[in-house]
């Protein structure tokens, strides 16, 4: 393994204990050696950067002040959290993050016991800490006062769940201290209100003035502190009111809050994190960071260095992959480009994502069509409601949200949309296996979470056209209507094909190799060009196999199955979503239904939580590659 | 039908333009006439009374100042909406409401234009209002000035999904007005420090000082208004100031806040209503209601008649069924008294609940361990995640949540509970159907969304010593572990067993006939009572079939299933659940795997939404009662 920069005083570090052996006045160079090390790693492994970067110093001053995992400490979301993971036992394998069977990128309990609760979707963690402050209340001497610490970023914060776990926090007394890590952008700029507020609060003159102000009167108080109880009540009750310029959001949540402070700045946070271990009940600290902090380029640009892939560690550039014209496009640049054509036809559409502007490619239709664009904010349910009230109205909303996060807003689509079988478009973004983020990013469930919802059209196109093709037959029909399609490249170069309509509920036969084929594949979705290759190598060796490419799986076309269970007695399914439930489990169900006797394979993710690695690797893993498809017909072949 | 009380303005009261020409001084009389038509017809049909009650003279009001659905009106959660409903053309068919093909308990689109979305879960009518007012402004002349008028309980503004609609709403300039109906009542007594929030608001000596005065100044203003537009600003503001009591929390996500006011009094609301009407952009009205208005008892005791089932229209006393020592108990009854057995035994065990404290009977628990019994409030997702943390410091929680809100918390399920592995124990409540609240409640799709989740155990008993059975054993093992069982009744006077550990995932066989059975029906859950009546019913006919309890959906007991595929070539799975992915779809995928060629008929919920009933008249639309299983054995065995 290449060898990356780890500082002198890094090399020293195995765990937090080594942290707070050293004196407070080295942590500024432990900051920038950390920087230093991730920035040298992630040049040549693609990952998290720039909210890595803006957290070193919160990392480091948590560790040097708490006693994690006796004190509990979530990262909310968790990939900020490189840091975090380089300082608690973790330096030396960090080059392998993110890489197969190397350590993840983000928080996970079976990694680490100081990864305390595991992370990856967004606005966990309030609820996550709160409940262990309760439980550890409840079985602990009464003596101990852990610390139970939620970081969370502004980001974050507007996800519905941060604030139902806030509305209950306010009336816990447990010891839950929510570190707000503000730096003004999710992945995109934040959007929403409160990330307004959080500005005012911020730039609000009262807190300029007294800032050096209040750090004197900390410092001269520090060591009476412990020692004299009333003191100590009327330095917190000083502390809290001159820090608290503008809090009252908080504070009408009942949750006492403090800052804002320089979340960059060691000894600011040190010292206000030691006053506030001492406080019990549920507080919040709000703190500024600069995502990026400390590599130029990252700061100027957070959203292009939130995940940047890889670039030069010195000057920051960033390698640039697939530019070229001959290159296929990715699906999120389909997506993107047949919006806006859309959009130009039809005045209906409208577009809405939840903090993924950038990264589903809607920041296009956003700057061609501002009014009918709209970035919610971390908001999967309100996402989805907010788009059922505009189709009760007439318009056509086309909702793009990852199939992970899709799963946030289930009950929305059940309730909202498909009970009132309301005309709008679910575009699941990042369905199947998506590479590096692994298990909580998975896009495993959304074939099968979807099938069991009366009313809903669920698509998967076969390529960029299709994807095309079903946008526009989503937007000319008049119910709900769901396509998923994968994160990353698609096949052709030649995409922009004039869009025509697909009837709903019918699939093809893309080969059936002139009638002499003996086993039919069965595949949704994308990943029917591994079956395609699978057919190939298998033609080099005399086999012959149909395939058909079903397009929907609901409705499911059953003319077209019930034709292929009388041509064919071995049939293989193929989906890479669950095979519970999934695509799979719906010809099994037909299969029954109809007394079809032949054999039927299904193929698809297994019923465990699939890893991190790169795709290839984990199709392989899952059975789904060319070569698993080629070996499991010629088993059934025998 | 019988002739309930219809006062003599209501019997002129067709639709809201009756209301609109009535001269407002006579409005007190026709909420009083509602009202007493409400209580009466309540009375004889049981329904959602206390809610109803409170919210009569805003339904008026609102009527009498908007223009829907010109003007667009959303109910959240849309219990309280009954006056609404005969107010809109349903006054005749209103005491068919709930009843099989009857109105519904729920406003619904299908039902009446004046029903502008439906709903019956809470909190989403801030994010469906928003969206149909941004859908407006894109589509119509910017001179049509339509209001979007969303009401919505405090109960329902704790859910995070009304959060992130405010944080939305925030930074829009659409016509958005939000009616906050406070009555301090979820269901139970509301949960959660917003709640103490708006209770302070509404108790600030501020607001009573110069409540008098502003109503003065309103009087004295309302002609100029609409003339003069600097005095008209001016007047706004003094209107915004003078009202913002303590208006914090709103005004911070930016939605300028009026209030609080007396939501009972139609004078109050409609002068107040009057001057929102022409104000741009996302507002909050904070009414003050009394839950059970005008019917003393139900003032008295709201949580109690939040839904009363039968009572005397005249003294409101409720009608007891069941109290006999000889009747089974609820399900409900059932877990509340095992959650404290199993609290007494093993300190780990904490019961959690989202707003539903008497409805799943965890109130029992509040009482006898108030320290391990968590109300916390209409927040599905965070009491799923709270469990999830309590689980990972070593408790093990039981977190009750009714099966068609946990829906809510799918993603919380999957992402924080089952990709951890955390041993805490979901009970879904009402799961399967539920009869009159109808389509919005059914427990439909709990089967099929939990069994495609990895590592989770679903099991759902068939009585009530099989519930007590099972929350035994989700104690006693180590992973996630679900129970889902129904509303209502069991079937066992005796229910009171000594519990005792069931191996997970092993059915069993009820009862073979001997050997001599030609058919077996396999089924999950309490539907199974239908196949034992099925059985009783052949039996008398000569025909013999099998009857197997499988008690686990996940993990399948295979070895069961392999005896079963060897001696029957004839096959019904039952379930309460849809057929789309659920248990019969579980038996079908292994049915294929294992190349079973028999017979296999799956019966279960329909994959379509079911309305409402009682649950044998439902059950016999969806062919899962005794007759209809019956039925479809005879045409097996033909």
């Amino acid at each position: 393994m290449k060898e990356y920069i780890q500082g002198e005083l890094l090399r020293t570090i195995a765990n937090p204990q080594d942290v707070k052996r050293l004196e407070q006045n080295k942590l500024p160079k432990l900051c920038n050696e950390l920087r230093d090390y991730i920035i040298s790693v992630l040049s040549e492994n693609s990952g998290h950067l720039a909210s890595s970067l803006g957290a070193v110093e919160l990392c480091v001053a948590l560790h040097y002040v708490f006693d994690v995992p006796r004190d509990t400490l979530i990262w909310d979301v968790g990939h900020q959290a490189y840091a975090h993971k380089i300082l608690t036992g973790r330096r030396d394998s960090f080059p392998s993050i993110r890489s197969f069977q190397g350590i993840s990128g983000f928080p996970r309990r079976d990694e680490s016991p100081y990864d305390c609760f595991g992370t990856g979707h967004a606005s966990t963690s309030i609820s996550a800490s709160l409940g262990m402050a309760i439980a550890d209340a409840l079985q602990n001497d009464k003596t101990q006062e852990h610390q139970h610490i939620a970081v969370i970023g502004d980001g974050s914060m507007t996800g519905g769940m941060a604030f139902e776990a806030l509305n209950h926090a306010g009336t816990s007394n447990a010891n839950l201290l929510v570190i707000l890590n503000d730096n003004g952008i999710a992945i995109d700029k934040s959007a929403g209100s409160l990330s307004s507020y959080l500005t005012q609060i911020t730039a609000s003159a009262k807190y300029n003035r007294i800032k050096n102000k209040v750090w004197n009167m900390l410092g001269g108080n520090t060591l009476a502190y412990a020692k004299h109880k009333t003191l100590m009540k009327k330095w917190l009750t000083a502390f809290k009111y001159v820090f608290s310029g503008k809090s009252t959001f908080f504070e009408a949540l009942n949750v006492r809050y403090f800052g804002p402070i320089n979340g960059n700045d060691t000894e600011d946070l040190i010292k206000t994190l030691r006053k506030l271990m001492h406080i019990k009940g549920a507080k919040i600290l709000h703190i500024i960071t600069v995502k990026g902090k400390g590599m130029p380029m990252a700061e100027q640009n957070p959203t292009t260095y939130h995940s940047p892939g890889l670039f030069n560690a010195k000057t920051g550039e960033i390698e640039q992959t697939n530019t070229a014209a001959e290159c296929p496009p990715k699906y999120q640049e389909v997506f993107g480009e047949t919006i806006i054509e859309l959009a130009e036809r039809d005045k209906r559409v409208i577009g809405i994502t939840p903090a993924m502007l950038s990264g589903c490619s809607l920041d296009k239709m956003m700057k061609r069509f501002p009014e009918r664009t709209f970035d919610v904010g971390i908001a999967e349910e309100h996402a989805v409601t907010l788009a059922a009230g505009m189709a009760a109205r007439g318009s056509v909303p086309f909702c793009n949200i990852y199939s992970t996060f899709m799963q946030r807003a289930f009950d929305q689509i059940i309730h909202d949309v498909c009970l009132q079988n309301l005309h709008l478009v679910l575009c699941l973004d990042r369905a199947g296996l998506v590479g590096a983020d692994g298990a909580t990013h998975h896009g495993a469930f959304d074939l099968a979470y979807l099938r069991l919802i009366p009313n809903i059209t669920v698509a998967a196109p076969y390529n960029e056209m299709e994807l095309r093709n079903m946008m526009l037959t989503a937007l000319e029909t008049d119910t709900p209507f769901a396509i998923r399609y994968p994160r990353g490249e698609g096949s052709n170069v030649l995409w922009h094909n004039d869009m025509e309509l697909i009837p709903i509920g019918r699939g093809v036969c893309l080969d059936d190799s002139n009638g002499k084929a003996k086993i039919a594949v069965l595949f949704l979705g994308t990943v029917g060009l591994n079956a395609q290759k699978a057919a190939e190598i298998l033609r080099n060796e005399g086999i012959d196999i149909a395939l058909y490419n079903y397009r929907f799986l609901k409705p499911l076309d059953t003319t077209l199955t019930d034709e292929i269970f009388t041509k064919y007695n071995k049939i293989i399914t193929l989906e890479d979503g669950v095979i519970s439930g999934g695509f799979g489990s719906a010809i099994a169900e037909y299969a029954t239904e109809k007394g079809f006797n032949g054999n039927i394979v299904r193929l698809g993710l297994p019923d465990s939580f699939v890893q991190h690695g790169s795709i290839s690797q984990l199709q392989h893993l899952c059975g789904i590659d060319c070569d698993s498809i080629a070996e499991r017909i010629r088993q059934m072949l025998q």
